[in-house]
Formats: structure tokens, sequence, C-alpha cells
């Protein structure tokens, strides 16, 4: 289990946007901006509580996208996959290295 | 572009977690099954017409999904990328191999 911060960060990379304009600014300035929910009031002009409830409605929307779409799991499924095959081809077959390095790339993975 | 059959299969595997039951049901019967609008019509006790657009809405939900997370077309760049590995290693590694269809086998592709 991924401590919840990097959890949501990952959710939220994958599905942000199936989120509406507002959802996605609360989340983005909470959990990439570090911003607290005080000050995420402040700059909207709204209460702490009604920001404090949007997040956590789109935390709990995060999560039942991914219970739906699982495209957080299989996406660190491929990653532990490709790092076993990058470490089997290593330097000696270039060209199919380059290539996982482009699908790694889709991925964006690092 | 792929043929719309063909198309429609593939969004509707990818994405066939977020849609109602009802929705499953008449893009399932219509798509997988190959039964007519009529045929779900009666199946399900409705209009022809109700059956037309229900399945109009949800193929428009697919594609908006689709333009949203592009799944299929990941999927399909992914599944471009696999093949040429595949073909570059061929017999000679086969422990890469077995990965590479252990990734295939996850990705659902053939």
């Amino acid at each position: 289990m991924l401590e919840k911060t990097t959890r949501m960060n990952y959710l939220f990379d994958f599905y942000q946007s199936l989120l509406t304009p507002k959802q996605r600014s609360y989340m983005s300035l909470y959990y990439l901006d570090d911003y607290s929910l005080g000050e995420i009031a402040d700059e909207y002009d709204v209460s702490r509580q009604a920001v404090y409830d949007n997040i956590k409605r789109t935390e709990a929307m995060l999560e039942e996208y991914e219970n739906k779409l699982l495209l957080l799991q299989k996406f660190q499924e491929r990653n532990t996959l490709f790092i076993h095959i990058k470490e089997l081809l290593k330097d000696d077959t270039p060209s199919v290295s380059a290539l996982l390095e482009a699908v790694c790339e889709l991925e964006k993975l690092d």
C-alpha cells in the first residue's frame, strides 16, 4: 500500500481528465503544491469546510475510478515487469533497450 | 481509423466498467452478440427508438472517455512496440520473451 499522498498523486495523474476544473484546481493545490485547506479556501473565497468536502469527494471518486479501471495497478505491474526485462537485457541488445525506453516513455515511467 | 464495430468493441472492452448495467447490456447485445435494435427492444420490452438513443449516447460517452484517457490509443502504441521487440528478440532470449508474454497477457494482447 502506497503512502496516501503518493497514491493520490498517482491517481490524480491517471484520472484528472475525468474531474471538473474546480476539482482539478483544489486537488492540484492540495496534493501537488502542498497548500493547506485554509490557503485554498482564501484563494477561492469559500469556506475551509467546502474545500475539505470537495477534496474528500474527489479522493473517493479517484478511488472509485481506480476500482473500475485499475490504471494504477496495471501501471505498477507493468513497471515491475519492465524493470526485470531491462535488467535481463542490459547492454547486449541496445536496439531492444531503445524500444523499451520508448514503451517506458509512453507509460511515463522513470 | 479502425472500422466502427471493431473500434466500439475495443472501447467497450476498455470502458465498460464506467457504464450503467443497462448501457452494458444493450452494447453487449448489439456489438458483441450482433442483435438487431428490434431484437433488443423486444427483449427489454421498450421501443426500438429507446434502444437506438441509448446506444448512440453510450457510443458518444465511450468516445468521450477515450478522448480523455486515451486507453485504446496507448494500447495500440504499446502493441506496435511490443511486436517490434518480440521480432528483435525471437528465440535467443527466452527468459525475456517469457516476461514480454506476461506483459502482453496483462494488456490482453494476442
